[in-house]
């Protein structure tokens, strides 16, 4: 599948795609941030095949975004948590989700909200600051070669 | 295939990856944010089949995140270029590609690198932030059912 070349990419978001899989992968990270840690409720809740569900779980272990915890002796129980890696994961799922909301689903269309459990407000959408905290707009976000530019991406930017 | 089932879900994440339709799509649409707007550079720069890329355009345009517009007499050539819609997706990729930088390429290796254009500052990472614009963590985020969330939603939530 030309799914593998991804891996020779040298891009972000070609490697972050490369770990996150398929889009069954980021709806078992939804389930995991509502609080679903075993495998018969992701099951439930995804209608997912077992075969399916089964892969794509080792996958995300394999790729230290879930920890398969045994919680009960020899074995008998096990329950899947977010690592840190995987946890960090809110930001692109939150701003998945309110793009969608606001684009496909529609204002007064969300299937769910959050809110701060603090103060019980709603969170704001994400959104791309500048070093000063203001909204920044597309247009001036300037893309350039990082450190690990290489030389297709420097040619790309004619830079010597 | 199992892609089909995610329409009939009530879930603003599964209808965003219904749009975004598979992994080429995002790598289509992050190569307009680089600039790319022709057929011909979009075959270059992603090493796409023809064929895989125009059904991916297509998808785009139907789907109202790409335009195509006509840029010479009687059709003779065309390009893409990225709706309001389209273009309202770089927090999205943005974040994950600050997720990526920071968990797999890792600080120091990153292929590009995104600069504010009137100031010439790096981008700070895209945060959750709550009501008064403090950074808020993933164990303040409280999740609800929203105003279209259905049965199954409402059974979860144990709201009667």
């Amino acid at each position: 599948m030309s799914r593998k070349r991804f891996k020779g990419m040298n891009c972000s978001i070609a490697q972050a795609l490369e770990v996150l899989g398929d889009w069954w992968t980021l709806l078992i990270i939804r389930e995991c941030f509502l609080g679903t840690r075993r495998f018969s409720d992701f099951e439930k809740h995804l209608g997912i095949a077992k075969n399916i569900l089964s892969s794509r779980l080792l996958h995300l272990v394999e790729n230290n975004i879930l920890e398969k915890i045994e919680v009960q002796h020899r074995g008998s129980r096990y329950e899947y948590q977010l690592t840190a890696q995987g946890k960090d994961l809110y930001t692109t799922i939150s701003a998945i989700r309110q793009w969608s909301d606001k684009w496909i689903m529609g204002k007064g269309n969300e299937p769910l909200l959050v809110k701060d459990s603090r103060t019980g407000k709603p969170i704001p959408a994400v959104k791309v600051l500048d070093s000063e905290g203001k909204v920044i707009k597309q247009q001036h976000l300037e893309i350039m070669p990082g450190p690990a530019a290489d030389q297709e991406i420097l040619d790309r930017f004619n830079t010597p």
